[in-house]
């Protein structure tokens, strides 16, 4: 990286080249739609040069070399997350993660080994001053357009304090990333009333109802898809778990069809006929298209991607990085919580 | 109760005329409709006597007047579960509880408060003995068919022992009520490698490792619908909350479908014509169609049905009450409990 270069109005972000299923083709091509399509992005990739210039090369892309950041390790999919930080320091997730640190770059954004890329820009990047946990969060669809869950894995036994901090982070994003104005927040549990939840859930709904933010109580499972919250809070073990199951029911619903169709010709006719219009509607069901999340809560801006991220989700994941660059989100979280809105 | 009639064979089931939203009507009506359909089961109906009576009439049900329990008084749906067993001493549930206890009936259902009765068949009934939590599990569709989740909300903050309690009583349902061949059985968690987990389940882990059950290690959120376990085992409040969020999926389908339809006339027609498809379909999410879940582990047995439940439902109710009876499940979880499955 050509640190003499100034660029200070522009977005530095670090693309992980190696990062993905399909690495490194669609993270390099991703990668460089966006840099195309946002002339305020100064687009950096780290990974294997020789890979990298021969993805340019096979798919005719241009590319400034000097803006290849080469590291010769790569962190595998099946890599065991906190040893592979070790083994392999010299590999793009280490290298991109250490850039954001250094304040040699804004952000960094990889589709890889999504524990790796927790635990790199956790231990790497830090944690925001005032934040115990980082967290990462998902968009669900819900009858009023969307609603954000936190957390949906970074953590697990999160303390009633982790819990607020995931609410003020939470909050933060759904207002600076989505315009939505005083964003309500709902703690899952298992009913509405304040006495109804597990023994964290009781603690931190007390958290959440002397803080300033606009919280509106318990919340149950229906309300993630049908509720009245902006911002639904839980613990990571029960987020990962609910996120996973809402990403399998598209899969229940192919196969309910097919057996319907296979009991009646009139019925598959029908059902081949509307194909097309289930597909569209259930669209906002394809975690895919939301283009990665970003861990929120440390030092730095980190988007993680799905593995097998197209490189329409990587154009995507940069896009994110850098709406979150120009909105400051990471010094807006540290006001937040240094201002302390519990009352 | 006639006490003195002796049918030794049959099955005494009291049904709970006043539980649920359309209460006495769908009780009542439901109630009768199973035991004329099964002679081995000798039905009674506890409530209000006067109100059953004109249930009768107004139906034109036929029903043995002495096999009516009369009680005066009603625990409504939204009464606190705790204290509305002391301040309504003879209400339908406390006294139908009580007959089970006493051995003058084999089964209770009920489609009323949910609270009320899982507090008063495990306070009434007592626990069967090994037992330490009494369970509700719930019937998820999914591409193998079924998969039988545990517990869906009679316990939160479990240990491990009731986890692996759960797990015992949940085989031996799905072996006798489902006559599935040595049930699967996986733990719920956040990712399938042993290590991925909360502290609760990197304990359950190890408990049902060591069992003589068909433990087939964690299982993630995607494979509730999807997945190689038969039963799946986790918390109460984890799997309350994918109870109401799994419940919840249709309507946001109905949302969605209704989306796409606004924006094309083709798209509306076509969703128009396969409603009927859809529906069917989706017929399995249903839940209401399954007619109510016994609170497994007290020692009774105990159908608890949704307060919306149609007579159809509560006839399914009695019937599964029968079944359970017919298959001595109670016996059952005590002997499997005593005889310590753990290695």
């Amino acid at each position: 990286m050509n640190d003499s270069v100034q660029q200070k109005n522009k977005c530095k972000i670090i693309v992980d080249a190696m990062g993905g299923d399909y690495a490194p083709h669609n993270a390099v091509e991703g990668a460089i739609l966006a840099a195309e399509a946002n002339t305020n992005i100064d687009l950096y990739l780290a990974g294997q040069k020789e890979s990298i210039l021969q993805v340019l090369k096979e798919k005719n892309l241009q590319f400034d070399v000097n803006k290849i950041i080469h590291s010769s390790q790569v962190i595998e999919m099946g890599d065991a997350a906190a040893t592979s930080l070790k083994t392999k320091p010299d590999s793009s997730i280490v290298v991109g993660c250490q850039y954001v640190k250094d304040k040699k770059a804004d952000a960094f954004v990889s589709a890889g080994n999504t524990g790796a890329m927790m635990t790199a820009s956790t231990l790497i990047m830090g944690r925001i001053p005032g934040v115990g946990r980082p967290t990462i969060g998902a968009e669900f669809p819900s009858t009023r357009g969307f609603c954000y869950l936190y957390d949906v894995g970074a953590g697990k036994d999160a303390k009633p304090q982790h819990l607020y901090e995931y609410a003020v982070m939470g909050v933060i994003y759904a207002k600076e990333m989505h315009g939505i104005n005083n964003p309500s927040v709902g703690l899952l549990s298992m009913g509405e009333e304040e006495s109804k939840g597990n023994e964290v859930t009781l603690a931190t709904h007390k958290l959440l109802k002397n803080s300033e933010l606009n919280f509106i109580g318990n919340v149950e499972g229906r309300d993630i898809l049908n509720g009245p919250a902006d911002v639904i809070i839980c613990d990571g073990f029960v987020g990962n778990i609910i996120l996973k199951f809402g990403e399998s029911v598209p899969k229940l619903l192919k196969h309910l069809l097919q057996q319907t169709a296979k009991q009646s010709l009139i019925d598959k006719l029908k059902i081949g006929l509307s194909k097309g219009v289930l597909k569209k509607s259930l669209k906002s069901m394809d975690y895919q298209e939301h283009g990665g999340v970003p861990l929120l809560g440390v030092n730095g801006i980190s988007i993680i991607g799905h593995g097998s991220s197209s490189s329409i989700a990587i154009k995507n994941m940069v896009f994110k990085a850098y709406q979150m660059f120009e909105h400051q989100l990471v010094n807006k979280i540290e006001k937040s919580l240094k201002n302390n809105l519990i009352k």
